[in-house]
């Protein structure tokens, strides 16, 4: 396997679980009993307590909180933002995410690899379409690209959470890259 | 004056203030308090309780909380990732806190048009060449660049905080563009 | 599945097998004995059967002739240019090949994705940088690039080798791409 | 003060003021009455009194001469060229002139950081479009451009006068980079 | 005369003509006859006989072929490839036979340099156009670029042999700048 | 022949000869003699006599002053600024001048092409590869590039020319773009 080895290419150690906060501790015991494991990207962020709870409280309220996207979709923008960013971690990590979601493994390659190849509904392209263009060229987007958001449906709101979705993974793709954060071997087969 | 008027392109109006959560008012009054205004960004935000806190909680750990790296330094790579991003409510919200705190109103000018134009120590100026590439080509980013930051002297820790504040600026930019977010009229002239 | 249905956007149905040369046929077969089906690529050929056998021929001499670099290699600067080029064929077709070849499916993702995280020996790591430069920018490599090859132990012939292999794919994806060609599904699951 | 102390990185020193031709020197007075200082860029020319003498010629025809555009519109052009081209020494001198000619230092801003976001007429986009073109891919301005600029009532005239400003500073941006000129102090708190 | 003085940067010697196949002698021979020389292209190959072999079908196929693209077209599309390439040797060599075929040396150089500047038929403006976006972001063609070829007259047929050619020139213009391949000096005075 | 009929595609028709100040009509007479005509250029800026006559003394004395820098090698910035650029207009005359000067055709060519691939005295590749940093990422520009032109030999006021020229350049290339601006016929065929 020619994945490195470590958790970040910083030292810097987890905290033992004992060290946890009693909300982190309990968090990674669900992961584990949800997932099998604890992503690494909350691994990397455990030397560090608050760092770590206000990381799980921001990106799940982004991806798990009521709203006009299903969860699948989220994770799909997910996928989009991390291929044009090339980030290793977040493509296995959230690539994995949509097989599992979608149950379509197909999906999932061709988010990882070119999704405009794929046959997608309007509604879903213009979203991902908006999301690589934040992501390349954010301060090229008009008002004409808010509106073709609404063409296809998109309330106010929706186009608040595609903003926050995309957003919070060009922060989460360049900290993986930068660190050389590596992802649980788990994911590779996750929903295969 | 030819800045749009609204808060952001969207329509989510802000809660009115007596319905905001306790914390969540404390922190407004404490804005106005400090900067005389509540920055647009938490207005914006402030249509979802929730919302609001986290990202107030979050953006406040990274930016404000014990480092290595001093308050200055997080404005600096703020504005020169916002540069890169030509992002105009950070580069008018965040070069206004640069020339705030450094009481130099020129180093403010200096990195939101062309940081690579100004006479930094090779501490400051390594850690700007890091955050922006980063921002515009995360995955070429090896371990040489790692080095290069522990060879002037930033310790692990350090590195995570300028991937932290780089990544926060790369989310919070391609957010506030993609929203058509406004920045305080009062940021112009601080710190002048 | 969101994969579109079509071999190729264009209609230019294949010939019937009948009416395939001999050869062709021949070839068909071993493909279908060998792996189970015939890739799409070779199908998308198989309206003329002088460029399909042309096609066969020019292909099969670059990738399975005798080389300096093994057939494993030769596969993986296939998947590198093409993640460069981010075509879906054969980020699919080959990235398989490479998992099968290899038996290690995370250097199939980790080539997909983003090779340079990979912890490769410094000889393809040579020969994947050297790739990619003729993938983006060709008309910047100099004596430096092909000395640093030389360096890390490429003969001449193998030099010659890895310029043939980057630039077939440099070829292929761009047709696969502006065709929209479609790969074999039983590539997705292919040394899982 | 983090800007470099040097007129230009190049050891060519201004002859004497005295040595000036009786052209230039009267060229000289003439700004420190009205400006109150000699704007650097005519310092670092006067090495040689021809090349002060022609650039000022040059330059003074282009900004000031009768044209169709207003003073303040041909300043526009110049921020917005040099925003593109991230001139530290034009987007200091010529977003200091906007803000005076203007009397609204936000304008000078919006089109420091991000002319896109700014509310602007038709024809000031337009135009501000035409000259970023022209700027970043001038080998594909075709028929369509120069039309769009007719439709907003630009006259053949004007047109060139569009060009000849967005010409210029694409030749002045690039030449203050490459010699890193210092603007003068006073432009930073000109119009503010 | 700035051109370097080799074939190509390997040192891969040319077999002497006696150990060529004889349909590689009888090929090469065939060059001198028509063209006085033989394209250094085919002397850089021939220290193979199968790749020589090889290469002549497949290049001489795509181009040469009977096709609903004249062979003057083909030509086209390869210089523009090559410009968009910036590939010494494909320039001087297809440039050259462009003048030859069109007996118009100015259709070369207008090629050569920018055809978005030429005055052609919206079909060939078309074809070009499709070209290079194969070459510069084949991954973002779509069935509306597609359809374009269709509206001015492309059968799909033809289309193919217009992705063939496109694809082969990227292949080409990569392998001689990655090679450093030198064109025959007689090249420069074809068709002028 | 392919390329449009027009001077520029604006409708500003050149003054007729009588109503050009005599030192224009004077310095149109001295090209008839020396070149056989009046450069095109020239003839588009000839519908306003200031104009011309301020663009002539400009021009002339970035190209044909004294300097350190030759004739000869100010043209072969103008052609590798002008390729960097695809400029038709400035690639079709100053290649032309290249030929002349140099009486080197194939120099011409491979500037016109791409100047890497030409056996150049390091002076020279040191000169036109700052010329092109100049033209693609000017802000990149830093001392480090400015004493690798000292190391090789330009003292400082040839570094001075070599920013002028290139800087000249860059704005007649978007001129001439911008203006769809026609090269006389003439200099297809000079110094071949």
């Amino acid at each position: 396997m020619n994945q490195p080895k470590h958790l970040t290419a910083l030292e810097l150690p987890p905290l033992p679980r004992a060290k946890l906060d009693s909300d982190n501790q309990a968090y990674f015991s669900k992961c584990e009993e949800k997932l099998g494991f604890v992503p690494n990207v909350l691994q990397a962020y455990s030397f560090d307590n608050i760092k770590l709870s206000n990381f799980i409280a921001f990106c799940d309220e982004i991806m798990l909180a009521d709203s006009g996207l299903s969860k699948l979709e989220r994770e799909m923008i997910a996928v989009v933002v991390s291929a044009a960013n090339r980030c290793y971690y977040c493509l296995i990590a959230h690539g994995a995410v949509v097989r599992k979601l979608s149950k379509d493994p197909v999906l999932g390659e061709l988010l990882v690899t070119n999704y405009r190849v794929a046959d997608l509904p309007k509604r879903q392209r213009a979203m991902l379409d908006f999301a690589t263009k934040m992501t390349t060229s954010s301060y090229e987007i008009s008002e004409a690209d808010r509106s073709g958001l609404r063409e296809v449906g998109f309330a106010e709101r929706d186009i608040w959470d595609i903003v926050a979705v995309a957003g919070f993974f060009n922060m989460s793709n360049r900290m993986a890259s930068a660190l050389d954060m590596m992802p649980n071997p788990q994911y590779h087969q996750l929903g295969r």
